[in-house]
């Protein structure tokens, strides 16, 4: 199943992706793609209603995030090992982790924000992985069967923000808006290998980013039980896995940056495809 | 006023401490102390109550987190001057920030859980802020408006996840049961000068940490000011401002840990005191 959260921002409502492509209404059977309706009962349940009783809508509404009252956002850093490369960074020990703060998380087609002060906002296409069984002291083995789906997400990270202003990542991490997730969650039933999914970025219609998730350094599932070592995950937490090689902070001979006005689109195969507006704040 | 959650974990309800200390019970009146109850207007609100009118909580519950629903939980780094000179550490040139996991948060005499492989937990007794009305932008000067009230906190740390697997110190902060929050949200209006409030904690019986708010590198207006120009600030989100000298990490000539079985007892002053069992995971 491709699940999704259509309508205005705080007021989205449940839906789900036909074989047409069409947003059926999910709210008559779900108060919300969250929760409880993400683990393996919930999700079965959904499966369990006739895709044609759900009324088609009509309009073309905004989708929002494809989660809702996501628990916490985590984020692994450096995970790919042509992206190791291209920052001049050894592959790390262990995946590293860090948080984007829950306000930051947006819709996959909202305006991103560059705050005021940024002069170095840049783009990450990665896989969100989409918890939906409590998860605690669980081994990589078992670890997919705690993941309700995927999706596609871009972690916008201002660069001066997260290394120049003391202090951890999370201060570029965690800007208004830097969070675009989805536009569907799906279901992992649907993906038949989630380490050999391509993934690209485009900015302006460039393409900046080529990756697969079969350069991951850890796979999804190592990360799930590394991060269940720690702590425990519940169903609506979100995991962004890390990002390809071609972000703007790698590009030869300098640096380059969002302005106002940029346009990224970004997709990872079978997930969907996300597509931003770049603004500045006032 | 002092606002309180009481009940079993996830079931609690909002309270107001009367002027005997006990519980009375606000659910009539206000779902949970989150949200658009911690604004101005909200807490105005809660003011005009009559409290003879709130029937006394008779048995003696449990406390929850003294905020429900918070967003971010933000965390402030080596910002006391004399916790800094312990660590070896330069002051910093703006506030550090890294994040707590929210499913790290608990009441504030629930037990300190050490996950299983731990072997460095550690405590620090901090100042908590609740914010009250959206915050961005706002100046150093206007910050304190935007706060709703103080609370005790404890920022236990697991110093081997924190800085040597590989990552980001939210590692470490971030483990079940290291947010203990309250016993109470003191209302700022009953926190005569937020830059001059005593603290000490101890572990079984012992002083370990001695401070003063006023030995903070920078203030709590300076915090609050300094994350609203990266991130907006929304009502129930807690930043802990950092923890005075006294750590076991600084412990000579060698750190000291937390074991099982261990007590922890810290204050604030004015905002309460909290109490933990240390336990490890099996």
């Amino acid at each position: 199943m491709k699940l999704c959260r259509y309508g205005a921002p705080g007021e989205e409502k449940p839906g789900l992706i036909d074989a047409d492509g069409h947003i059926r209404d999910l709210s008559p059977h779900v108060p919300d793609i969250a929760g409880d309706v993400l683990s393996d009962r919930g999700l079965d349940r959904l499966r369990g209603i006739d895709v044609k009783t759900l009324s088609v809508v009509q309009t073309k509404p905004r989708l929002g995030p494809c989660v809702g009252g996501i628990g916490k956002f985590m984020c692994i850093g450096l995970n790919y090992s042509d992206h190791a490369a291209e920052t001049g960074a050894e592959p790390p020990e262990h995946p590293i982790l860090f948080m984007k703060a829950n306000s930051a998380i947006t819709g996959p087609n909202d305006d991103v924000v560059m705050p005021r002060g940024s002069t170095s906002t840049d783009w990450e296409v990665e896989l969100g992985v989409i918890i939906g069984t409590r998860a605690k002291y669980v081994s990589a083995a078992e670890a997919l069967n705690h993941v309700a789906g995927y999706c596609t997400l871009n972690d916008v990270s201002e660069r001066h923000f997260q290394a120049k202003i003391s202090g951890q990542w999370t201060k570029g991490k965690s800007c208004d808006t830097f969070g675009p997730t989805g536009p569907w969650l799906v279901t992992r039933d649907e993906v038949e290998d989630v380490q050999n999914l391509d993934m690209w970025l485009d900015v302006n219609g460039k393409r900046m980013q080529t990756g697969n998730t079969k350069t991951m350094i850890f796979t999804v599932a190592q990360i799930v039980s590394h991060l269940s070592q720690l702590f425990t995950l519940h169903p609506g937490d979100v995991i962004s896995t890390g990002t390809p090689p071609g972000v703007g902070l790698g590009m030869k001979p300098e640096p380059v940056y969002l302005k106002e006005g940029d346009v990224m689109e970004l997709e990872i195969a079978g997930l969907g495809r996300q597509r931003q507006q770049v603004k500045a704040d006032a």
